[in-house]
């Protein structure tokens, strides 16, 4: 105690008057101590809370570290920012190659910062791993809202499983909500399973498309038109508009025959050129609009609880299995059911009971 | 042994010549003792084997029953069963309601024991334990196919998930073949999981259809257009002709979009009146040409295969599940983790592993 008093205070005072420490050394040591095995934790945390760019890139790259001393440093991370999460809006963004998703997200980001918001832009996409990145590895590709102060581009993260790589997103979105980004937009590909993942990790879902490109019958099979808020026709420009203006006519009308959805948001179908920034605004207007209506009839807050608990059940689920199927005595005796199975030994019913005995 | 010696022959014995024994008495006290333990189920075994209706009645109700001691019962005679099984080609049929399924199933399977076939129909409709059998209950609607003396029909089995219900089909489709069906046709309502989980169980899948009937957009958007290996456009007579012809050029234009089949067999597309009888042995030459095609080409065994081993694990993880998430323990503690979750105090992830190391 005697050693604290003796360091200068900013408020000036009384000689002979003793001070009262303003906590106990017990208390102090303890909090020493702390900082002291996880230094790197509580600076990256405080930068994290400044808006530091650089706090916040090294701490998704603990996120995404597949090393068990960084994903300790990680939790604490993100238990720390989650009371400041959740205040932003998570767009997520879809389309097949070639849709013009680049230019697109550096376009609407570019007028999203020019209102004043700051935009965290992320990416889902498992196959990263093998590509080292196919979409958002390149930042060349978004130059002037990588030369933002008030835009964070980050790649995917890369894994080997969808979950992995969705888990790494979600927990980025807290980090990015914590350092203050107001919009987060979530880039994937139009391919597989990874819209989904992304449709149950964002408030709003936009799903990209180009006039006359003949892709609807895999949009309705894939059930990514039943999951978007807004079709938007991009390159709507030149030759194009005539053609942009009758496929949103017809998606207009396809989006008329799917049932009311649970928000009671009627889905809008609209035209852009992001290359000519046009109808750009009038996204952001919808979205807006979507956010006003949802907010008050409560789905917004309904909506995350719901997406919530689906991560929770999915990630008990998936890890239910791992344990069981990835245990050597399960994986010899299941080649030797099946091939009992095989040979009508036994069937698929009975063999799944033995296996779950053992 | 002397006692057995005393036993007449139908073939005459030289006296004086000590006969040996055919088997010892161990063998024939303990296979004694075992018909007297399951008296029923050998009875039941010998009789399904005889193609007894009765027995073979007896058995499905023994696996669709809810009691310990039955479903051992069961299990005991399916096991016997399977070296007889997996002899007959199983067909799966759905439609939505009013496309005529009855009538059709009527008309074919009277066209199938009229070449000498034994038809078994089964259904899957898990709804039947609320509706008491929405589908099959009523055998009236099948009185020309329930009086054939080489048909066997019977509802759908009730139970509270499809999951039940299909595992009680499969079953019974083993119980079937061993008493000497060589058809079996599983009927499925148009709606929800069961057209997936009958289309994981059948060897050929049928789309009933209705011409114009505008639910096109309902078979893409579930996919079951592109699990059918036939679209069979229904009730094609009358006025109707003309309407079926242009949605056979319509759905053969459709099917083309989509990628080959794994079996390397090009989905077709016919037209037929069940009700004046007509189209019906065509419907039956593309079916055998399908098997003709898949068992030279050897997809047939392994679309078999790959169907035991869905099932095989889709029982395993819906186990793991139920085992998890039934536990008092964990019930509870998901609430709370739950209600973390929305207070913004642990994420999902998190969440789930400290549920996990319960």
């Amino acid at each position: 105690m005697t050693k604290d008093n003796k360091h200068k205070k900013s408020i000036e005072e009384k000689e002979g008057i003793p001070q009262i420490g303003i906590t106990n050394n017990s208390l102090i040591s303890e909090i020493q101590k702390k900082r002291k095995s996880h230094p790197e934790v509580q600076n990256l945390i405080d930068g994290i809370f400044k808006g530091d760019i650089t706090s916040l890139s090294r701490s998704i790259t603990l996120v995404e570290s597949t090393h068990k001393n960084h994903l300790k440093k990680a939790n604490a991370i993100i238990k720390a920012c989650l009371p400041k999460a959740n205040n932003s809006i998570r767009i997520g963004i879809t389309g097949v190659p070639g849709v013009g998703k680049s230019t697109f997200i550096e376009v609407f980001g570019k007028y999203l910062t020019s209102l004043g918001k700051k935009v965290a832009v992320l990416a889902v996409d498992p196959s990263s791993s093998l590509t080292k990145g196919s979409i958002l590895g390149d930042k060349t590709r978004m130059e002037a809202l990588v030369k933002d102060k008030n835009a964070f581009i980050r790649p995917s993260a890369s894994g080997e499983s969808l979950g992995g790589v969705a888990r790494k997103t979600r927990e980025t979105i807290i980090l990015c909500e914590a350092a203050g980004f107001d919009t987060i937009i979530i880039e994937t590909v139009g391919v597989g399973q990874s819209e989904i993942a992304v449709s149950s990790m964002v408030d709003f879902f936009l799903l990209l498309k180009l006039a006359g490109a003949g892709d609807e019958l895999q949009g309705i099979k894939r059930g990514i038109i039943e999951m978007a808020d807004a079709i938007v026709i991009n390159k709507a420009d030149g030759d194009n508009i005539k053609r942009a203006k009758l496929a949103k006519v017809e998606f207009d009308r396809a989006l008329h025959l799917y049932p009311e959805k649970e928000s009671s948001w009627q889905p809008k179908v609209l035209t852009c050129s992001a290359l000519h920034h046009e109808g750009i605004e009038d996204i952001w207007d919808i979205i807006s609009e979507y956010k006003n209506l949802t907010v008050t009839n409560n789905h917004w807050t309904s909506k995350r609880n719901h997406q919530n608990k689906y991560w929770l059940i999915q990630t008990i689920e998936n890890q239910l299995k791992e344990n069981f199927f990835n245990s050597d005595k399960i994986k010899k005796e299941l080649k030797l059911q099946i091939k009992l199975i095989e040979e009508q030994k036994t069937t698929p019913f009975a063999a799944a009971e033995h296996l779950l005995s053992l």
